[in-house]
């Protein structure tokens, strides 16, 4: 713990092992972040800060505060706000859903961007459709009804974000499908694989073009209910009153901080994650583990006074959740320097224990036995990935993008919900998340070769 | 999945891929376990019926009963007892321990196999030691007193097991060192990496030419505030009574089931976990996972019609925590045939979501290519291993011996305490862990080659 970095990094590289230098770096900071690491104290301070931080929210600007505030006190340089304007969609008082004659409620939240009923509760039976095949179907069958997207997530997908990748189009574009049929709104069953009674919300889109529907998650338990009494061949009548709306925008900002690199400043590598999160939950997987494991990634670097050759810049991203302002703002802020960013990580699957990373192709030939330094703590295979949302708008600059691959059993099991907790969160794997960060950001941006550049489309 | 299993092998082994009908039955076991797995439920039977299952106890007679039932409900073959003696320990009604003058209780479970404190509560104070350099040095001043074993796990270990095998020494021979040095008992830091206030209990050994005094493990919390206690220098005097004791031996018994090989019945692949917890836990994690996954993986083979070329043999050992009677046992009741055990593999590590398979050397040539098979599931790699407690005394035969190994982070937060219960496991990492069981046993048990020997000493 006591050598300092020149007295590493001197340590000749034996034909035995010819990155012995770097297996102690990374071995000196997994070690820091497992024995001495605050990953899991700066989650938890985030939470308290800011429970709820959905974009334009008071709690949001609490968030941002929060965050330089903490950067400043780690002693990080250039920390700064990059504002953007983004969404301010409010979720509002009002907001059931029950069956007609029938006060009980039914476990719901508003999707994120739905209108709300100004005009009045609507009241109207229930269709149920449980694929696109379905879906395509309809005919007349929903026109002036509610209707019911019922599609599980597919519990034999290897991975979880492929069986929500598989289902989530009926809460992306499940209103503009209704209004496509003449529904009066869309009720969606939540993307989670797990039973429960949390309603899970997320993004929706409108098609500008069509009637704008309001949309609804119910809990999965609800929907399995719900489809039960349909199948039954009863008529079932809701009645849905919502008084979310969406506001003017708001100004807001993303988060910034560096340790300036020792030999090409000017060369960035960029360690992302997002600041929002749904107001109907802590989000704490989503995403307040990855700002902490940004933010810890920098701490311990500096605490460990490792200097890279290359600058490191931390981006706590705002708006991910609704409208991507602070990755697309980033991007555009930042465009006359992506031809210097050699490499961008985000860190947006949650705190669970890291697999390893994924990262665009090109890089694969130099950064694979880096990475393979990590495989004593479980984290060394790299895998075929393309980063994540918030990073994507710099993808079309040829900037190589990855990203942190945590274990994904659990993720969806409390991703938009209430139930994505600080309880949800084992410290230890927060921990070996923000140490996976620090070494591949720390290895990529001290690598003495050139790294290769991307060319990616935009999504 | 309507696929016979005919057809499956059947498939041509094709220059591309020799290995297809294995990865397609391996698919079709992962599939069927993440879309209509019963392992979580098999999981919350167990625990229901028999919450409490130390050897020798009401509950673990209950546990053995509910699980042949359950073999039979699931049509598989030669379901039987194996009848073995168990030592039976039992805690007690009173057990206490507080500071003198301190009615506040301190959180406390006495170590499995302590005697109590028949003659009346010991009043004496406390002596700390850190290390087994510090308990070395410790000279006269412990005698008398109760010695508090308070070096905590290494959280820098890659392993948390590791962590744990550092630290172990206190809880299983702190009552030995404790008489060598004079003292009336020994006080240990429960085994855990995490800070709560929940005691962690577990074996305890003693030398039979020393005074036996009775051992306790606190929690992690309560000696942290001890030990800052301490170090302010203040005498602190503890009363602690224990109503614990050993009674004489009880019958119980191994439950064991199979499906039989189709071609060689005679050769055997075991697949084992234990069936007894300790009684202040409901073992959810240790080994209650690990039962549910090996009936499981049996259920889900005969549900799938998928016949083996070898026999595979369901062990569920009574008495892994406080004896090793069962795994004895078995291995002296079927010392005959142990030449014709060609694998046994144990899940005993917690329903974690699996990382792959541990077995020892002789088997990596052949076994390592099948396991591959897994690594969609994220559970493809072999590591080195030597299987678990309970299949360790087959290993002078020559049984390779390997063992399911998941991620490890979170398994010492629960382990022996109150901590460990079905809220603690998550249904899709227990589903992948039966997958990995029933895929590694079938692949093993069908393989048209022959498997090596193992040669290796008894520990």
């Amino acid at each position: 713990m006591l050598l300092s970095l020149c007295l590493v990094l001197q340590a000749p590289a034996t034909p035995q092992d010819p990155l012995a230098a770097e297996r102690a770096v990374v071995t000196r900071i997994f070690e820091r972040e497992l024995a001495d690491g605050r990953s899991y104290a700066i989650l938890a301070g985030l939470l308290e800060a800011a429970p709820n931080r959905l974009s334009g929210s008071e709690g949001a600007a609490r968030a941002v505060d929060w965050c330089r505030a903490e950067f400043e006190r780690h002693g990080l340089d250039a920390v700064r706000l990059e504002k953007v304007m983004v969404p301010h969609w409010v979720r509002g008082e009002k907001n059931s859903l029950q069956r007609v004659g029938d006060a009980k409620p039914i476990p719901m939240l508003s999707l994120g961007g739905s209108v709300g009923t100004p005009q009045g509760p609507i009241e109207a039976e229930v269709v149920e459709i449980k694929s696109r095949d379905e879906l395509a179907q309809l005919g007349e069958r929903a026109k002036g009804k509610l209707l019911f997207f019922n599609q599980p997530m597919d519990p034999r997908q290897t991975s979880t974000f492929h069986a929500y990748g598989g289902a989530v189009w009926q809460r992306g574009s499940g209103a503009i499908e209704a209004a496509k049929v003449g529904a009066l709104g869309a009720i969606v069953r939540s993307m989670t694989l797990d039973l429960d009674d949390f309603p899970h919300t997320g993004a929706m889109r409108y098609d500008e073009k069509l009637p704008k529907v309001p949309g609804v998650a119910i809990s999965t338990l609800a929907a399995e209910a719900l489809s039960r009494e349909l199948a039954g061949g009863k008529a079932v009548r809701l009645r849905l009153e919502l008084s979310c709306e969406t506001l003017p925008d708001v100004e807001s900002a993303n988060v910034v901080a560096e340790i300036r690199g020792r030999e090409k400043p000017d060369e960035v590598v960029v360690i992302g994650a997002h600041l929002d999160a749904w107001d109907a939950s802590p989000g704490a997987h989503d995403d307040g583990a990855g700002c902490a494991q940004v933010i810890e990634a920098l701490r311990v670097l500096r605490a460990l006074d490792l200097k890279p050759r290359r600058t490191i810049r931390a981006v706590l991203f705002m708006n991910e959740e609704n409208g991507l302002r602070g990755g697309q703002g980033y991007a555009k802020q930042h465009e006359h320097e992506l031809e210097h960013h050699v490499f961008a990580l985000e860190t947006d699957r949650g705190g669970f224990a890291p697999r390893g990373i994924g990262a665009v192709p090109v890089m694969h030939a130099e950064l694979a036995p880096l990475v393979g330094l990590m495989t004593p703590w479980g984290c060394g295979t790299l895998f075929d990935g393309d980063g994540g949302a918030d990073i994507s708008p710099m993808g079309p600059a040829g900037v190589p993008l990855g990203e942190l691959l945590p274990e994904d059993s659990r993720y969806f099991d409390c991703h938009h919900s209430g139930r994505d907790t600080l309880a949800a969160v084992d410290q230890r794997e927060l921990e070996l998340g923000a140490a996976a960060v620090a070494a591949t950001a720390f290895l990529v941006a001290d690598y003495s070769g050139t790294w290769p550049r991307a060319k990616v489309e935009t999504r």
